[in-house]
This record gives structure tokens, C-alpha cells and sequence, in this order.
């Protein structure tokens, strides 16, 4: 079963960045970032292209011709946050079912013939979206596309294909979640953070869950959701828009509308009340740790520049050694090996703030909280300075030009973006809209949001003994 | 809007002792209860009868000859948990909009008419059901059946009367809610338990979706659940069944079966893996106190006996000033005012099995936590004696007994036995079942049940100044 798993990463909402660091330009002339780009004389960014196609699919092209290879990503706009209430891990199990076959390419082909042309592929399913990948030479586009195409409406599904696929799954839930007590306190404490929510319900699925998935469930979920209107197409690489707009017109333009998904509109946060907290201790834990979240908007939930605000917040306090939680607890009052905080404003609906340390030996989790929270109210009472704003802001817009080195991280940040309702202006704009960001707007936004109410702690620690 | 505030009650989950106390026999001779008693010579309990009407109405007809009075209750096997997600409180507010009238009544008429003949109504909204009850003449029965199978089909509802009654809603959720730190963290208390069933949304709904409801929703609930074959018509009092039977067919029977809700399925929790803790500060609070749940099986998803022995163990533990409890933190270590447990196994799906204590002044909320801690911890290890097992089911099938003196109790005991899946077999067996509870039961399921990552601990504590 084992040789079975595929490369499949399940993008947690904690855990990715993708508009928190979406895009920036290459010769790092920040001033002239962002929207003004367009207008500048100068060519600047990647000349990014959008159209859609009559069925609906969004295609987005983005060139780079620095080396004969294409990305193919294929985004659907379906996670495991728009799966129906006791079918969790429907969104991620349906993933690993797409290279099952279709009416005309058998099981596991077509992963063989990327394999066969030297490609590279993966799958991720995030709270918001699926996404299929492949990174191979220009001249295997047409192939991706039409085998891409093709799965969006043929797919085949039988029992017996189905059922061993569920067993890979549950064995992925056992090594990532089951067996790592890490896993199982963040699983509890996204629980306790969405009290209404669906991001309170793992991407993989709760176990006993998993269990029940059927054929029918996979294919209701397919048939709602995999149609070209509620999927976006990404293309990066050694290729013009015009060959991929014709490339796309002869394989995706072919695949009818399915299904109409309409918007997606789930259930959201109550004002939160009360601090949660939550102990997981274990046999397995070599290292305590402490994790605090609390609840925050999204890029897209957020009243205008708060998100920056959060971003600029997080990088300030936790961001690295040079953040204020590094500099306090690790080198000054040596208690802590880590100690950090990070914002993930990349969501539909809301997001969380959240921040973490490891205690030196000797040194207590109660110890770190308590340095933690004197940083904090520090923070909330005095404020950030303004230089201390554009010191932050400076390397947020350098991180952003780095992370456009790579042809997989632009389709990335692109796909990524839209797919969570960004527009390609609003991915342009974040190095300004980061750049605009003042002390004024970071001090309200953690005085809003860094409230124990809003809060879930969580302490990881050795079992010393059986009770 | 104050007046207009109906006398309903929301019964929850967690306070409702339905099944807990359902029935046993007023001459309090134990050793012939429950199913063996139909084949006794002595008639010993009421002769509940039970039927179904062609259009899938089950009719329990509960004779009482005390008085000239009938008590009349219609159940609907749909309550909060039953919702759409993002719907919450859409069960409580249909049950308001039940009185707003239909084709032929008048809004406000069904109540004026019960007034006018000296009736007595309420209606109320649980988790798993919804109940309309009024207790009149037995001259009056017909009336009441004629008007509650009109409302079952024939209800109007408009913008102008709905829009008003959720304004009253919102003031009850106000009032008993919003205004209450106590019912503030017992709703966070409950969103941190159920990490995954609806449970953990407050049966008056979240504020901030109660503002979202709207005629279509209440409607769309309406159409689905409240139809002939999905309700419970209780009648207890001076009537026969054959009176009833005959009422009921010319009322009840007209209406059609206006939906197939099928087999209720909502999804369960997961196996918990972290204690969860939760604390609320706020200057309202005037005396702290200590609350613990642990989430366990309820009588309808418990293993045979298991549920009859979590009540045992609830009352040996914390059940009045004779409780293990009482006498340790109240009497004997005088730290404390008040402390018990209790155990609510009423439910469809999961329960809870709760503690709570409050300090004496100068006394911590934490040593209050430790001492229960220490009481639980102790009967762990040792276990409970046959004795007090002994001692407890006598007094818990006392109660039953008393329980049965009132005419409205005993309607609601089969009648919310009956809507969770009992049957009245299942209800009159109950002392039985009680009786047959051992030490090595009681033990086997404290240990089973009483773990702290089953658990959620709740703080609530008078706010001493702003931060």
C-alpha cells in the first residue's frame, strides 16, 4: 500500500503564504511597484495575461522565458471547507482519486506519462481550494492540458479502485496526524479556534470520517465542483499567451459547464468570548512547546490595510532573529530555543494569528507564555515605532522579489491569490499596499485583534509518567 | 417587544434529565418494575397506549383520572441540531413563527383561545426536538388537536410578522445570553466539546446568524420536518384512548405526509485527544465557580448499561449533600459552597457528563479544581462499593416514582423519550435497568469516560480591573 501514496501535500491554512507574500519585481525598485508599474516606462514584472474561456475557465498566463519549462496548475475553487457537514476529507480523498483514470486513460496512466517525459506533478487540497501540477518541457503542454481537460468531466470511479485508495489515505492520516502529537494538538486547537466554522475540521479528515467515504460521496463532490466555471488555469514558463490561449481553446474549451457552484458562503466566527487553552501531553513529545492563536480576518475579510497591518505586526514581533519575541526571549533572557509569531492572511473566510516558543531546559512552558504575554502587552501598550514599520516593510517587499525567483512559486502565488477571490491588480499592489502600511495602522490592528477572548493556547509536553 | 416575548423555553441538552428520570411506579415497590409488571396481577402503572395514524403520526395515550385535565403535546423529531450549517437558531425562531397563524387563524388567535378557556401553553426548542404543549379540559382536547393540525400544514408566514419576532429573539438571546457571562462561557464550553457535531452550536443560534434568518429559511425547515409522520402526539390525563384515537383521526388524520426527513445522521465526534481549558473574566460575575465536561455516549448511543451507570456514578459522585463530593469539598475540607456532577443522558447523539464547584471566599478557583480532581482521581483507583451503588439506585428509582405525580412530567418523560428513539418499553424498564447496575459497571465506565482529553474546563471568575 505504501508504494501506493502519492506526492500529495495538504496545504493547511496555518501554513501557507501565499498572499502574504504574493509578488514583487525583480530589480527590487520598490517605488515603482505595484499598479503604477503598468503605467511606468520601464518594463517591470512578468506581463501577465488573464481570459476566460466561454465555458467559464479562467487562464491565466505568466511568462518566463529563462528556461524550456512550463508550469501547468489547474485550481479548483472547492476544499475541504465547502464539504458537506460529516464528509469531512471528501475535497483531499477525491484528489488522490483523480489519477484513478477516465473513460479513456487507464489507472495511474496518467502520472506514467509524465513520469515517461521526464515531468514532475503533485496535488495539494487546502481548506479553499484543490490544485493538480506539473512542471514538464513546452512541448508536453498540449498533453498536460488535454489530459487535464479530460479528467475535469470523464472521470471513472469503481469500488475497487476506491477502496484501497481509502486505506492510503487513512495510512497518511496515521504517520502525519495519529502518530505525531504535534498534529493532533493543532487539530484540536483549529477545533477550538472555529467555533461555527468548517476550518475547525482537519483538510484529511477526521478519522472515523474518513472511514465512511463512499464512491457516491467522491462523485458528488466531483459533479458539484470540478467544472471549468469554478476552476482557474495556470500557466508559467517559456510560452506566449497566445499559443496557450489556442492550446486551452482546443482541449479545455471542449469541457461543458457541469455544474453552476455559485458562491461560496459558509457559516462564520460568533465574536469570540472567552480564552480557550489546551494541554496535550505525551509519551512521544521530546520537546514542550507553546502555540497561542487567535482569530483574525483574511486578506479578504479585512477592512482596507489591516491585513498588511497584521502582516507588518507579525514580522515585528516574531519574524525571524531579529523579530522583538526573538531578541527578548531567546537571546536576552535565555529561556526559550525558539520563539516566534506569523500571521496566514491567505483565506476566504477568517484567519488566524499565531505565535509560538520552546523553553530552554529547565525552563517551563508557563515560563515562555508568561515572557510571550509580557512582549505582547508591551507591544499593545507602548506600540511599534515607525521605523521599526518600514524596517519590516523594506525586507517583506525583498522576500516578495525573491520568492518570484522560482516559475513554480509565481503560478503558485498567482493561482493561489485568485483562487481565494484576489484580482492580478490586488497581487500587483501588495508590495504597496505593504509599503503603506504605518505604526498607526499596526498598533490598531493588534489592540483589535490580540485579545484573549479571541485566543486558543496550547501547550505540548513530555508524559512523564502513567497516571 | 418585551410583551411580546413568548413563554417558550429553550431546553438544552445539557440541563433536560428526560430519560435520566423516566418513569417507575407510584406504589414504589421496586422488586416488581418495569416489564415485568404487565405480567403481575396488580395493575401498576399507567396503561400507555400507542398507536399510529395512517399518515405516520404516533399517537401515546397516557391515562391520569386525578383530574379533569388533558395535557396535550405534539413533538418534532427536529430541533437546532438539525439545521443547516450557518442556520443556527432557525429551529427556536420557527417555534416563535408557530403562533403567527395560518389560512384560517389569526395571528395571535391560538393563544387568545387557549386564554380564554383558562388553558395553559408553552412550546420549547431543544437540540434534537421541538414540543408545543397546553393543558385545558378534557372538553377543550378537540380544539387544542384541531388548531395544532392546522399549524402543522397551513402556517403563513409574511416579512411584517416575521421580521418583529426576530427582533424578539435576539432580545432573548440578549437577556439570556449576551448579557450573562455564566451562559457565555457554558456556549463556549459547548463549541469546545463538540469539535464536529452541530452540539456545539447554542440552540437560540449564534447572534450574528439569527440576524441572517429569513422567511425562506424558517419555511424551508417548516416544510421539511414538520409533517405528520415526523412528530409525537403525547396526551396524558382524564381521557381514554379510544376518545383520543377517534379525535386524532378526524383532526391529525386530515393531514398529509408533507415530507420524508428520513433517518437523522449528523456527524460525530471524534475521538478527543486534549484536554481543553476555558476562562472567563468579567466584571458581571459576582461569585466564581469551576465547571468540567466530558464527552460520553448518551442513553441512545451508549453500550448496554453503560449510560444506567454513568447516572449512578453522577449520583454517587455529586448527586445532593450525601455525594462523595458534597461531603469532601462542602462539609469535611469546607473550601467550598457548593460541588456536584451530574450526568445528561438524554440525547440522539453524544452527551456530557459534567462537574461543577464554587470556592468559599478566600479559596481559589484552582484548589476547588484540584479537590474535585482528587475526588475523581480517587474513585478511579478505588472504585465505588457495591453499597453505595445499592443506596443509589433506591433513591434514584425513588425519584422516578415522584417524577410521575405530575401529569406534564409524565407527558414529557415518554414524550421526550419517545422523539430521542426509546421505545415505551425502553421507558418503563428503566427503574429495572437502574436496579441491575453493579460496582464493576459504574467503575468499568468512570474509567472509560472520566479522562482529561475527553474533557473542557471552564473558569469563571469576577473581572478584578481593566488590563
Amino acid at each position: 500500500m505504501k508504494s501506493q501514496i502519492r506526492r500529495t501535500a495538504i496545504v493547511s491554512a496555518l501554513l501557507t503564504a501565499f498572499v502574504a507574500a504574493p509578488i514583487a519585481l525583480p530589480n527590487g525598485n520598490s517605488a515603482l511597484l505595484g499598479n503604477t508599474a503598468h503605467a511606468a516606462q520601464e518594463k517591470l514584472g512578468p506581463e501577465v495575461s488573464s481570459f476566460f474561456l466561454d465555458n467559464g475557465l479562467q487562464v491565466v498566463v505568466i511568462p518566463d522565458r529563462r528556461a524550456p519549462v512550463v508550469t501547468h496548475m489547474l485550481w479548483y475553487r472547492a476544499g475541504s471547507a465547502d464539504e458537506p457537514p460529516g464528509k469531512s476529507g471528501i475535497a483531499h480523498f477525491l484528489e488522490h482519486l483523480m489519477f484513478k483514470g477516465t473513460k479513456t486513460v487507464a489507472n495511474g496512466e496518467f502520472s506514467a506519462r509524465i513520469a515517461a517525459i521526464g515531468g514532475q506533478e503533485n496535488a495539494f487540497t487546502s481548506t479553499d481550494y484543490t490544485g493538480y501540477f506539473q512542471r514538464v518541457t513546452p512541448s508536453a503542454l498540449e498533453e498536460m492540458m488535454t489530459l487535464e481537460a479530460d479528467r475535469m468531466e470523464n472521470l471513472v470511479l469503481t469500488d475497487e479502485l476506491i477502496l484501497p485508495e481509502r486505506d492510503v489515505v487513512q495510512e497518511e492520516r496515521n504517520s502525519r496526524t495519529e502518530n505525531n502529537p504535534g498534529s493532533l494538538l493543532r487539530e484540536a486547537m483549529a477545533a477550538a479556534l472555529y467555533q461555527n466554522h468548517p476550518y475547525g475540521i482537519p483538510i484529511i479528515g477526521w478519522q472515523h470520517e474518513i472511514d465512511t467515504l463512499t464512491k457516491e460521496d467522491a462523485l458528488a463532490f466531483y459533479d458539484k465542483f470540478y467544472t471549468p466555471n469554478n476552476a482557474i488555469l495556470v500557466v508559467a514558463g517559456d510560452v506566449d499567451a497566445e499559443t496557450v490561449r489556442s492550446l486551452a481553446e482546443k482541449t479545455y474549451g471542449k469541457v461543458a459547464r457541469r455544474a453552476e457552484p455559485g458562491v461560496r458562503k459558509r457559516p462564520t466566527e460568533p465574536t469570540p468570548q472567552a480564552a480557550r487553552r489546551i494541554e496535550m501531553a505525551d509519551h512521544r513529545v521530546s520537546t514542550p512547546s507553546f502555540q497561542r492563536l487567535y482569530l483574525v480576518p483574511s486578506y479578504n475579510t479585512a477592512e482596507p490595510g489591516e491585513a498588511e497591518a497584521l502582516d507588518v505586526l507579525s514580522d515585528i514581533l516574531g519574524g525571524g532573529s531579529t523579530s522583538r519575541l526573538y531578541k527578548s526571549l531567546v537571546i536576552d533572557q535565555q529561556i526559550a530555543t525558539s520563539s516566534g509569531a506569523w500571521y496566514q492572511g491567505g483565506a476566504l473566510d477568517h484567519s488566524s494569528y499565531g505565535f509560538y516558543g520552546a523553553p530552554k531546559p529547565g525552563i517551563s512552558l508557563e515560563e515562555v507564555e508568561a515572557a510571550t504575554d509580557k512582549e505582547i502587552a508591551k507591544l499593545l501598550e507602548e506600540g511599534v515605532t515607525q521605523e521599526e514599520v518600514e524596517r519590516t516593510t523594506r525586507r517583506l517587499v525583498k522576500q516578495a522579489v525573491f520568492s518570484q525567483d522560482s516559475q513554480a512559486s509565481l503560478a503558485r502565488i498567482y493561482g493561489g491569490s485568485l483562487v481565494l477571490g484576489s484580482t492580478i491588480e490586488d497581487i500587483e499592489a501588495w508590495p504597496q499596499r505593504i509599503q503603506a502600511v504605518t505604526a498607526e495602522a499596526v498598533n490598531k490592528a493588534a489592540r483589535k485583534y490580540l485579545q484573549m477572548p479571541r485566543s486558543v493556547t496550547g501547550y505540548l509536553s513530555p508524559k512523564q509518567q502513567e497516571g
